[in-house]
């Protein structure tokens, strides 16, 4: 659905409140997709929203709510009463409802558990406990288990008794005697096998597993490499604890790459949307790194200052630096962000450095000397400086663009070496490093190559 | 499997060449993923990595195959006989074909296409067809089709009876008389439902579905959004052509996140792996934009040459420079870049416009604030400047934050208004601009505040 059409539904649904025609609304509502229903209401006032929810039928509400914004699941859980909140959090999947208590306030999640049964409260707060981003916070309990000894008729015959309320029947797991993970079986090999074929005969053995600590970026790299529809978490000793399926690993997928987007742009990560964050929250996200960045700027003043009596002479000379910088940086950071990303999705590894870091280099000297005989010309015939100083800007320039190539690859490679976050290394960071070389550089060749008075 | 892993599995297949051994060699390849099994024999030479891809049993090879670099299926295609060349591209799925010949030397096409049948051939012709990226261009043609007089029993037949050729079979979709798509049936739906049931009477009617020519990147947004296993491609008269499977397009997500960063980083993006480019190409990819952005970054010399009188008379404004022209590029990009990903990923629309300009502003105000207080007192207390100085370069800095940011929001939400990639408004070309403002505010103050002589 398209921003217009939620606009539309919106004002429809608006005008079947007022006019009070809520069977018509209750039609409209139960044909449309639960992901869309979500979007549309969320921009519903308290009210508005309350009312439309409450007209789902119980187990659509539930998936409705589990695809609302966490502001928004908050506007509807202050609203409804405990009856009402205990009734959709038991409809909920039980990782949306991992998902969902992690999120809420203490006093919220508290009510919950309070009308929980004690075997499943036991089990929640064991979720509860796993580290932010792992595995085992996103896997979800609710799955099939096979028994090798089973064949393909009981195997169905039991997939049709709790089929209904896995997260998915797709993959079917296979433990032995001792709760391992042996294998497993496809729904499609089921379907089309015959039906008094064993488990045993018929699974696959080599399964590829995740660890429940095993962080969520490395799930995703998994799922983007083997395309599997479900992937089984297991725990040290390999016994089955629960699976992840693709539909939430797509959103780790784009979400880790968001993270990484604000990394190289120097901003803390967050976990909430954009729009729910309010101005003080962003600034608090994006100022320590500008304070840092704006001190260790003083180097390059410094540098400056203690050249200034060749600038009293040659003042054209500082007419060059933001060029020369900026240059610096942006070649820079083309080699980083290229570096940072081909780590990230493992296009290349640690094992690639030394390839990697004279490729870079080559490309500096290809791309820093046409740079600099293009800068040359330029100079030379349109601002017309004498060529000394022609050769002195364009020569620093040269070494500028090798060097910024050079440390764009460098610096992530040897981040990830040492186990700091290679995003952390991006274009603010290796511009403020590249800035200060460069100065150094271009002054001490002006000093040598410049007669002074 | 780790990198060690694969290091490991490919000394070992070595020794095993070495010695001859090939009964264990055949065994223990035939136990491996053949994700891992492609990833393994790329970085064997060419004899060594024939030896053993012979070796794979035929449908095992065509996989293999169809995980491989693209310049590693070349340097396969380049050894082996045209006949081993048919029955590889024969047992290919039908997408992973149309992939592999998309991206062939036209001589290889020929041959391929030479020892097809005339009606697949025409079909392949029609595939290579569809726009690069668009829908049509990945997706396959191997699909269940149901007719909604069937009814379960019937249906789960003649899947059993064609399914293990298919793609997926678990979304199978209902075309009426017309041929066009009427609704979708999972086969958990299947499997769970009564025999006796009517398709129609137990289908989906709300189907979500993308049209042969849109672009991946909104298919992308689809998946993500619905998390449906496959979503149905249909022609502009909604007759079925194709479906999309979720594999496909996790590696879709992952790549259009890697372009948006190449693009961000003023690199011409590029569909070859790191790898695989020469020093020369990706010099190719990165040149036109630092030529441009340092041409245009005349324009900040320009402004200092014009003030140069002010320079000779305080040296130490020289000194400022840097820091306030860095730290305006910084908080641009971080502007920038968030709104840039709040776009792609659907997080923000035009529609927010104005709220999220509003917003950055603010930030701007906040950061800026402080930033420049923090920056007064350092330049006060430590580098102990004049205070008319230190007001003249801390108002500038709080004047330069905010536009920043201002600038940073603004530049994106245009393009992508006029419909430019707002990808391409990214720090480097911010920066430029920022620059000039910068500099032009900056003097012109000080010509105002400061007493020349």
């Amino acid at each position: 659905m398209e921003y217009q059409e939620y606009k539309g539904y919106r004002e429809y649904f608006k005008e079947l409140i007022d006019t009070k025609n809520l069977k018509e609304l209750k039609t409209t509502i139960s044909e449309l997709n639960v992901v869309d229903i979500a979007e549309i209401i969320e921009d519903m006032d308290d009210k508005e929203m309350l009312l439309v929810f409450r007209m789902l039928p119980k187990e659509m509400s539930a998936e409705v709510f589990s695809y609302m914004e966490r502001y928004d699941q908050l506007r509807i859980i202050n609203s409804i009463t405990d009856t009402e909140l205990t009734s959709i959090i038991d409809e909920l999947d039980f990782d949306d409802m991992i998902d969902v208590l992690e999120e809420m306030p203490a006093n919220v999640v508290t009510k919950v558990l309070g009308n929980t049964p004690a075997n499943e409260r036991k089990l929640i707060n064991e979720f509860l406990r796993y580290p932010e981003d792992s595995a085992g916070s996103i896997m979800t309990i609710e799955y099939v288990v096979l028994k090798p000894e089973m064949n393909v008729k009981d195997a169905l015959e039991h997939i049709k008794q709790i089929g209904m309320d896995k997260e998915t029947i797709y993959t079917c797991y296979v433990e032995n005697e001792y709760k391992m993970l042996i294998g497993f079986v496809s729904l499609r090999t089921l379907v089309v096998s015959d039906e008094s074929k064993l488990i045993k005969d018929i699974m696959v053995e080599d399964v590829i597993s995740v660890n429940t600590l095993e962080d969520q970026e490395e799930v995703a790299d998994k799922f983007v490499r083997y395309g599997y529809i479900a992937l089984p978490v297991v725990d040290g000793e390999y016994r089955l604890c629960g699976i992840i399926t693709f539909d939430d690993i797509m959103d780790v997928v784009e979400s880790e790459a968001t993270e990484d987007f604000h990394k190289m742009a120097a901003i803390a990560p967050s976990e909430d949307e954009y729009l729910d964050q309010t101005p003080w929250q962003l600034a608090k996200n994006r100022l320590p790194w500008l304070l840092v960045l704006m001190i260790s700027a003083t180097l390059t003043g410094g540098i400056i200052d203690r050249y200034n009596y060749i600038i009293a002479q040659y003042l054209i000379l500082s007419t060059f630096i933001p060029m020369m910088t900026d240059t610096g940086g942006n070649s820079g950071s083309q080699s980083s962000t290229t570096v940072i990303r081909a780590l990230a999705t493992g296009e290349i590894g640690l094992s690639d450095s030394l390839k990697v870091m004279v490729k870079e280099m080559t490309v500096g000297i290809i791309a820093g000397g046409i740079l600099s005989f293009v800068n040359f010309l330029r100079i030379v015939f349109i601002t017309k400086v004498q060529l000394k100083i022609a050769f002195l800007v364009s020569f620093t320039m040269f070494i500028t663009v090798v060097l910024s190539k050079f440390l764009g690859a460098a610096l992530p490679l040897f981040a990830k070496k040492v186990n700091i976050d290679p995003a952390i290394m991006a274009s603010a960071l290796i511009t403020t490093i590249i800035d200060t070389v460069v100065l150094m550089i271009y002054f001490s060749l002006a000093v040598k190559l410049l007669p002074i008075v």
